[in-house]
């Protein structure tokens, strides 16, 4: 039996050597004490190992083959209810059969309790099959681990402290009937004028004199939209601040409603209509919808106004999830363009060996198992920092400093995870666009046709960089928390400078130089936009030591105001912070499995000269923009 | 009336003062001396902006509008036969009744004389509006264009010399059909095996005994390939070298087939048959066709085995016509994205007011008009070479000196047309795929949908960097014959780069400066690719003075063998060659046009940073790839 599991030595090096099982599966056990759960760590690999071979072989042999059908048959829109094709129906149907919605799910909510890591391996492999198919899937699990998520964070979550056990959710009715595969759900933000600006959201929740909640207005770009259960984002209250753009978020409060009921006659009551079915580039067999809600009873999770701050709670997990999925595009793209360039012969030999076909052939496999090891290692943090904080909130922790330990280490895990995660969502879509592009090109003529399955993944690939928060949106948060986490903490920073160029003259290993030189430069160009931006405020910031800037600048300074040239370089930064975190993670498996140093030193080979250039990019250039922005005329060359 | 012609300040610039039109209208205009021409250059003129006006008008007003529908409507086929949608088919009709398809015909077949420029500057405008119907349109005129340019170069066409005057014609009734509008032609050359190794084609022609020829085998992805008059390139007889995986060019010919007969009762003979139409990613209007050939009658053009001789003799035009229609797709892809970010609000303004988004449509904008003064160069300098070629050959010049001119001037015009023609082809397609992502990218969400456009230009560029030889192919040909060039003259070559240092470090004009700087790197990389591969060969070389290179190498060396590092490169030195090409004509034009110093600025602020980083990676990575290739395991670190 073909996997996709099995034929991915990359995947399987992620797998095995890695990850950190020791912690991942202790957190994810509960230590060990749950009823039923695994009694040591190699008993719970040995499983997920199973689990992983398993949808690696329903990717290969039964979704891959099936993918330009599903694409082919697309998804439909009848009376009132939109629905996906026969073929993708029928994978579902065998994913219900194999328990996979269950995946995630804790035992005694009927689920495997597997770890996120999985759900992520499995989703990369999923797409790698066939994107529409993945991405159904995880508005499956997905979502009943939201809403156990959510319930957690409101305090509507009883658990057995002793046994980590769960006694009683909020949502549990519908988790089960997501669990089983009878019901999906979906998550509806995205309204006709607010995409990444969600201050702009408009529609409304009222709370009626029953003490329901009830939503008016419209949804669109809902993803698997015609699901039964949705965490709508609504308007509770109008919050109006002149001249300031963001004022508007606080007025959200996040929804859980209820789509239809289907009466025991087969007819159906909707609460939720769906108006159309989006015409799409590619993702056809997915389904796109925009909703209705008129008096939709709702009701509230959390608190009012605390909409924006519970997306933000799913948002992490919600990118990592893209990163995954984009990475299988990658995967599929590269595994295209290879066997075609293989096979195919041109002047005398096989297109895979003429110098600028291998060069690409070469770029495209370094960069999708950098961004493999850059995914895993996001998800590796993002899953344990959330786990430890349920820990934390559940588990009785015997001292003090134990307690302390663990809010140190949880803290440091979710820094890197927030820091690691919209550079994972980011570059994963940018390189699943570019990846597949490259795919078809080295395809020739038959990759601009639908028979090889090349000019799929440029369709499917093109809305990666734009859903669950465009590149611009991640680029920018990747910028905002990069330079103002330099201003939280100037002596870290100043250190990190310290050691960087220490290392890059002093290491031994022209490949620890080579990182530490990608380190030089990102903190260079972190240095010059911050003290930049600063200029515009403080006149001769540039003299004052970094340790000293927090003071000099807090006072009198709006980064939503005076980031102008760093918002203008935010993609140029990203980029940077992208390679300088992949080659750290690449370094540290290096040292640890000396098989990696060849793909360390493929990737550090380009992402010297291109970090270096963007550097020279951030620091002559934008000056011109900015100034025809402000209404000047355009100055002289930035680099004159 | 919307006109793609009045909207556009930038072509408008183009065609009023970046073309000498001087040296151009005299030339098309066989001195003044033809019968019922134009009297003066100004005459021309007048007429040429009516007829792009005119053009532009029924691009802005009847195909753009359209170009959903004909998208929507496709190509269809049935019982053999493949046909345009009714659309599409309406516009062919309107285009039949203005005379289009007689533009550049010579008066004496019925045409309007105009020349190649204005067919180009009319094809960018119809590709702003569609490019299904511009890639049609063009295998109308385009095709008779070719009729007669190789019946003139096989000696075919009789001319009066002293009125410039067709007097016959080879093809005379085909061209008549065509600039009628009642047919079309096609070029088929590409074969199942064999796509840009034309070596590889395998179609057989043979003789009969009657003297008439046979074409037997398959061709496939042949644009318009439903039309009757086929260009084909067949192999005549098998030429075979071992090891030499070009020789099976020599045994190609080219020929000239009717597809079929149309008897009056409305009954269809088939000579060549289509055996179906592609599938493709965009191009939905355009048919795309696999055709049939068994012992089709044809007539050899030419002579026996000069086929891939003449295929190249159109080759420069059909590439320069692709550059146009990229630019047509960039253009419309730029408008599509500013118009959109000038109304789409997102954290309280515009988002082309958001410092990326501005950067991002500033370079959208820029490159698109830095391509088209490209194009108009290019087109100029191959029409010129083209028309003064014809004129040698037709006209009876006074003096022997007068001949030596003209035959100086044009070989220094086919020399620029031949260094600028692949740089084109190659940007024109590579940015029309970049923009048109980029602008799907601002357009966010909707811009995945089919509701705004952006989409359709995706799917559309796509094909841009892969027919009429791809991206790769390009690139192959502009370093070949840039290295070669360099060995050809050596001493051309060191006092370029001389000039290029002095001009860098002296010139008072830091935009001169910065143009300098781009050649000096240029020539740098050139140098650099040229002593690493000569060092293969002959050792210390690097100390050979580079005047003496061409001795010092001519003996011993196979460039198809030595050139492995140059080829790896290839793409990247095409990029510099495009820098340095197009910086070179926005300078030359800011000089006389004080105008044109924004665009060449904007330009050079970011060719200087592009050009550097292409020169770093040229110069320090390439080995690890080629070492690879050769067998041997990576090497160190290249930077090392």
């Amino acid at each position: 039996m073909a996997s996709f599991f099995r034929d991915n030595d990359d995947l399987q090096f992620c797998f095995e050597k890695a990850i950190d099982w020791e912690t991942l599966v202790e957190l994810t056990e509960y230590g060990y004490r749950t009823e039923g759960g695994f009694k040591s760590k190699d008993e719970a690999i040995g499983f997920y190992r199973d689990v992983l071979d398993s949808i690696g072989q329903l990717a290969a042999e039964e979704i891959a083959p099936r993918a330009a059908v599903i694409d082919r048959e697309g998804a439909t829109f009848r009376d009132g209810e939109a629905s996906i094709g026969p073929t993708m129906a029928k994978i579902f149907e065998r994913m219900r059969e194999q328990g996979l919605h269950q995946l995630c799910l804790p035992r005694e909510l009927g689920g495997l309790n597997a770890p996120l890591m999985l759900y992520f391996m499995a989703g990369e492999m999923l797409a790698r099959a066939d994107v529409s198919t993945m991405a159904h899937f995880s508005f499956h699990g997905g979502m009943a681990m939201a809403m156990l998520a959510f319930s957690v964070h409101e305090g509507s979550t009883v658990v057995d402290r002793d046994r980590g056990r769960i006694e009683n959710t909020r949502f549990y009715d519908a988790i089960a009937e997501i669990a089983s595969g009878e019901a999906w759900g979906c998550m509806d933000i995205t309204e006709p004028d607010a995409g990444s600006d969600m201050a702009r959201l408009r529609m409304r929740a009222e709370e009626g004199a029953d003490g329901v909640w009830y939503l008016t207005g419209q949804k669109i770009f809902i993803t698997s939209g015609h699901g039964k259960w949705h965490f709508v984002i609504a308007r509770t209250e109008e919050a109006k601040a002149d001249g300031d753009p963001f004022a508007g978020l606080a007025g959200l409060s996040m929804f859980l409603a209820k789509a239809y009921e289907d009466a025991p006659g087969g007819t159906r009551k909707r609460f939720v209509t769906v108006d159309r079915i989006e015409e799409k580039l590619g993702h056809h067999g997915s389904v796109t919808a925009a909703l209705g809600f008129d008096k939709t009873p709702a009701v509230l999770i959390g608190k009012r106004g605390e909409g924006f701050r519970l997306m933000l709670l799913l948002m992490n997990n919600a990118r990592v999830g893209v990163g995954f999925e984009a990475l299988g595009m990658a995967e599929a793209a590269v595994r295209l363009a290879e066997s075609y360039a293989a096979e195919r012969k041109s002047m005398g030999k096989p297109i895979a060996r003429h110098e600028m076909i291998a060069d690409y052939l070469d770029e495209m496999r370094t960069d999708v198992q950098a961004i493999r090891a850059l995914a895993v290692t996001a998800c590796y943090h993002e899953e344990v920092s959330q786990k430890a904080r349920l820990l934390g909130r559940f588990a009785d922790v015997a001292t003090e400093d134990e307690r302390k330990r663990l809010a140190r280490e949880l803290s440091a895990h979710a820094a890197r995870s927030r820091r690691l995660t919209p550079l994972l969502k980011y570059i994963a879509s940018e390189k699943a666009v570019e990846i597949s592009r490259r795919a078809l090109q080295i395809h020739g003529g038959v990759g601009y046709t639908k028979e090889y399955g090349a000019e799929k993944l440029v369709r499917d690939s093109m809305v990666m960089p734009i859903y669950e928060g465009t590149s611009q949106i991640q680029a920018l948060m990747a910028m905002k928390d990069t330079l103002m986490g330099i201003l939280k903490s100037p002596g870290d920073f100043a250190r990190r400078v310290a050691q960087a160029r220490w290392r890059a003259l002093s290491s031994r290993d022209p490949l620890e130089r080579g990182v530490a030189q990608i380190q030089s430069s990102s903190l260079s160009a972190q240095q010059y936009l911050l003290t930049r931006t600063a200029l515009h405020k403080v006149k001769g910031l540039g003299e004052v030591p970094a340790r000293r800037w927090s003071t000099a600048l807090a006072k009198d300074w709006d980064p939503k105001r005076d980031f102008a040239l760093a918002m203008l370089h935010a993609e140029r930064l990203t980029r940077i912070l992208v390679d300088e975190a992949i080659v750290e993670i690449l370094l540290e498996q290096s040292k640890r499995f000396p098989e990696r140093r060849d793909l360390l030193e493929a990737y550090v080979e380009r992402a010297q000269l291109r970090v270096r250039g963007l550097h020279a990019e951030i620091t002559t250039t934008g000056s011109r923009i900015l100034s025809a922005l402000a209404g000047n005329a355009p100055t002289a060359l930035a680099a004159e």
